[in-house]
C-alpha cells in the first residue's frame, strides 16, 4: 500500500489519478496563459466557501481538506500532459515550458476537517502567485465539494438517529469509485458507526459491517435453509434478512435459528427488514423475538431511508436498533450539490470582488472567530480580516495555516481524531440548527473593518 | 499512458483503483463464505436492471458497460487484500485461499453502451459460478449506476437543446474524480458538443472548450482591460464573460474588443452570460453585438441551468447559441440515483425470484426484442427468455454476449461509435418519451413463455 506516488499522480487512499494537473477546466489553463502573457505574477488570495445553502442545510461540515492539500502537493504537469496540451495548438511554447516547471509554492489556511461552517465562511483560503492559485480551483472545489456534501448530509442522519446505531451501505449507488470511498469516510467522520465498504474500512481503519442480500435467501430457495447456512458460517455474527417472502414468517424462522444457535452456545446477532411498513413490522418482529426469548437480537432496518424516515420511525417508538442507510445518504438525495465556490478576494495589494446579481463576495484574506455560550455551544461567528486582532472572548481564528511554501505544516490527523472533532462540533450546534426542517439561522457578524474594506472596494467598482 | 495494470488494479482512463476486489460490500464476502462452506458452485444468473424510474425519467441510457467488463476482467484478490481480510478474524483460511485463486470465469451478456432501455430490461446479465457472480454485484452496480444516471440526464439536456450546442462544465461539483471524468464521457456520449474537463478530453478524445471565470475579470479590476488581455492571448478563440459587474455595459465592451480584433483581421468568438434574466439579457446582448456588426459572435449562457431552463429559454425565443451546463447535470440534480439493482434470477437449473413488496423480479436468463415502426422509431419491446426464438419482425436480442470464460469477446468500441449509436437511439424515441415532463409509457410486453415460467416460480414459492 505504501508505494510512493509517481510524478503528477494524486493519491487518495487506494485511488490514484494520473496527470491530475489536467483534472481541471480548460479555462483555468487559458486564463493562466493570459496571465502569463501579461506577466501577472502577483500573489492572489482565493476563498473557498458556500454561498447560500439549500433549505434543508443549516450548516456545512467542512471536509476534503486532507485530499485538497495532497492535491496541491502533488500538482505538476508531466511531459505527457504538456505534449498533449501542445497538440491542442492553443498554447504558446513559453507558457508550456513555464507549466512544466510549475509547482504550488503558496500558503493554504483552512479550518480543521470536520468543523461546522456557515455561508460566506471560507473552508480554506489559498494565497499564492495568481496562476498557481487559479490552477488549483477546479480540483480543490471538486474535492471539498464532494466530501462536504457527504459529511453535511451524514451529520443530519446522525442527529436524527439520536444515538441509535447507523450503518452506511450505499456504495452501489454512490457516484463512482471516489464518491463511494468518500461516502464511507465522511459517514464515519460525522458519526455513523460502520460502513459496508470493505476497501474504505481497510483504508481508514473504520468498522465494517454487513448482513445478507435477498439473493442469498433466494439462492437457497428455502428461507430457513438459507438462514441456517448463514448461521453455520457466522454463528455469532449473523444478521438474517427476513423480508424476501413474508416478514412475519421470516421472523419466526429467525427465532427458530436463534434457538438452534442458543442450543449450541452461540447467538444470533440480528435480523434485517428491508421493505414494507417498517415501524409496524419492527414492532411485530420485536415481539416475536422477545416472546421466543431473544430480546438481545438486534433489529436492523433499511430500504431507501433518510434522516426524515429515521426521525419519524423513532417518533413512532419503533424498536429499531440499527438504521442501514444507503442511496439517499450516498447521493445526498435532497441536496446533491452545494453552492461551493472559489473566489478571488485579493490580488496584489488590491481587494477584489464581483457584483453579479446575488453573487457578491467578501473581499480580502479572512479570519473566522467563533463565540461560545456558557454551555460551550456555538453562539455566533464573526467574519473578519485576517490582519485584525481577534475580538474579545473569541479564541483564535478557525482558519489556520496548514501549508506554506507548498509544504505541509503538519501531518494529517488520523481520521479517528477528525471524527472526534466533528462529533464535538455537531454536539455544540444550537438546538435550532439541529432541526431537520425549518432550522434557525446562525448569527454571522461581519467585522467593522471588513465592512469598511468591502464598501471601499464596491465604491471603486461603481466609480470605475 | 499505456502502462499495464498491476494485479488487482481496476483502471478507468487515468483513474486507478488498487485492490479493486475489496471495493465491495462486506456482505458479498460473507455470503460468498457461506456459499463456499455449503459447496454451492452451480452457475447462477444475475440481472442488472432498473426497477422503477423517477417521474422525470422516461428511459435509461445504458452506460458504464466498458468499465463493468474491465472490472470483471481485473477482478482478483491480492496477497495484501487477503492478509487484511484474514486480520478481520471472520473468514476461514480455506475460504481465503479459495479467494486468492479466484478469477471471473463467467459469461456477460449486455446491451450495447448507449442503448436506451426501460424498467425491468437488463442492461446486462452475468452467468457464472454463484460466488463469482455474487462478488461482482457492488462494483458492477456502482459503475453502471453512475454512468447510466449521467447519460440518461445528458440525453434530456440534449433533447431540450433542439440542436443548439451544449457544453459540459460541471467538473467542480461532480461527486469526486471518477464522477467528474464520467460526467464528461457520458455527456459527450449522449450528444453534448464539448466538455471543459481537460483530462476527460485527453482520455476519450472529445472536444474541450472553455470561456473565462469572473476571477479573470476581477483580477484586472478593469473589465475592458481584462477582455483585451484575453483577446490578445486567444485572438480568434476568446469568449468573454460579460456579467461580472453589469451585463449590458459588459456587452458594449465586448463589442469594442470585437471591433479591435476585426481591425487586426481577427474575430471574437463569443460572450458568456452567467447571471440575471438570461432570456431577456441574451436578447439585449444580441442586439448590441448585431448593431456593432458582429452577428457571428456567439452567445453562451450558463448559471445553474438544466433541461427545463433550456426548454423555457428556447420557447421564449432567446437568441442563445451555446448552453453551458454544469452542476445540475453533473449531479443529476432532479434524480441523482436510479433504482438500479442486480438480482439473482436463476440458480443451477432453478428459476429464482423474490416477492418483497413492490420489488418482484422476472426470472431466468433473458432477451430483449425491440420492435420498430415504419419510420424506424422504437415501437415497443418484448422481454423474453434467452432460449426463446425471436418474435417475428424483431431483430436479434439487444442483450448480446460480450464476455465468455472471463475473456472479452471483442475490443471496446471507440467512444465516437458509442456516441453515434446513442444519438440514433435517442432520435428513435417516440415523441411522447422525449417530453421532459408527463412522458408517455413505453410499451413493454412480457413473452408468453416468460410469463409461464414466472407463474410457476411464484407458485413454488407460495407452496414452499
Amino acid at each position: 500500500m505504501a508505494a510512493s506516488a509517481a510524478p503528477g499522480e494524486f493519491r487518495s487512499g487506494p485511488l490514484v489519478l494520473r496527470d491530475a494537473a489536467l483534472f481541471t477546466d480548460l479555462y483555468e489553463l487559458t486564463m493562466a496563459a493570459a496571465f502569463f502573457r501579461e506577466g501577472m505574477r502577483e500573489p492572489a488570495t482565493f476563498s473557498l466557501f458556500a454561498r447560500r445553502l439549500p433549505a434543508t442545510r443549516a450548516f456545512v461540515v467542512a471536509a476534503g481538506l486532507e485530499d485538497a492539500l495532497e492535491y496541491a502537493r502533488a500538482f505538476r504537469f508531466t511531459p505527457d500532459a504538456l505534449a498533449w496540451l501542445r497538440s491542442l495548438g492553443r498554447f504558446e511554447p513559453a507558457f508550456l515550458e513555464y507549466l512544466g516547471a510549475l509547482r504550488f509554492t503558496g500558503e493554504i489556511r483552512a479550518v480543521a476537517e470536520g468543523t461546522v461552517v456557515f455561508p460566506d465562511e471560507p473552508l480554506l483560503e489559498v494565497t499564492a502567485p495568481l496562476i498557481e492559485a487559479q490552477l488549483l480551483e477546479t480540483a480543490l472545489l471538486n474535492i471539498c465539494h464532494l466530501q462536504s456534501v457527504l459529511a453535511s448530509k451524514a451529520a443530519r442522519v446522525v442527529v436524527a438517529a439520536q444515538g441509535r446505531s447507523v450503518a452506511e451501505f450505499g456504495l452501489r449507488r454512490s457516484h463512482g469509485t471516489d464518491a463511494g470511498l468518500k461516502a464511507a469516510r465522511c459517514a464515519w467522520m460525522a458519526g455513523f458507526d460502520s460502513t459496508s465498504d470493505v476497501l474504505a474500512g481497510r483504508t481508514w481503519g473504520m468498522p465494517v459491517s454487513g448482513t445478507m442480500a435477498h439473493s442469498f435467501v433466494t439462492s437457497f430457495g428455502d428461507e430457513l435453509e438459507a438462514f441456517r447456512s448463514y448461521a453455520r458460517a457466522f454463528p455469532d455474527a449473523a444478521t438474517l434478512l427476513i423480508d424476501s417472502y413474508d416478514t412475519i414468517a421470516g421472523a419466526r424462522k429467525a427465532a427458530l435459528v436463534a434457538k438452534e444457535l442458543a442450543a449450541a452456545g452461540r447467538s444470533l446477532a440480528g435480523v434485517r427488514l428491508d421493505s414494507g411498513d417498517l415501524p409496524a413490522l419492527s414492532g411485530q418482529v420485536r415481539r416475536i423475538l422477545d416472546q421466543a426469548g431473544f430480546p438481545q437480537v438486534r433489529i436492523v432496518v433499511s430500504g431507501g431511508l433518510d434522516e426524515h424516515d429515521i426521525e419519524a420511525f423513532l417518533a413512532a417508538g419503533a424498536p429499531i436498533d440499527v438504521f442501514g442507510v444507503g442511496t439517499r445518504y450516498n447521493v445526498s438525495a435532497d441536496a446533491p450539490s452545494l453552492d461551493l465556490v472559489y473566489k478571488l478576494v485579493a490580488h496584489g495589494d488590491r481587494d477584489v470582488l464581483k457584483l453579479s446579481e446575488g453573487k457578491e463576495t467578501w473581499v480580502g484574506r479572512k479570519a473566522i472567530y467563533r463565540l461560545r455560550d456558557d454551555e460551550g455551544k456555538h453562539a455566533g461567528d464573526i467574519l473578519a480580516l485576517a490582519e485584525e486582532s481577534p475580538p474579545e472572548r473569541a479564541g483564535g481564528s478557525l482558519l489556520a495555516p496548514v501549508m506554506r511554501g507548498g509544504e505541509l505544516l503538519r501531518v494529517h490527523p488520523p481520521l479517528a481524531d477528525v471524527r472526534r472533532h466533528c462529533l464535538s462540533e455537531i454536539a455544540a450546534l444550537p438546538e435550532g440548527l439541529r432541526r431537520l426542517r425549518g432550522h434557525t439561522e446562525y448569527p454571522l457578524r461581519i467585522s467593522a473593518a471588513l465592512r469598511v474594506r468591502q464598501e471601499a472596494a464596491v465604491a471603486r467598482v461603481d466609480s470605475g
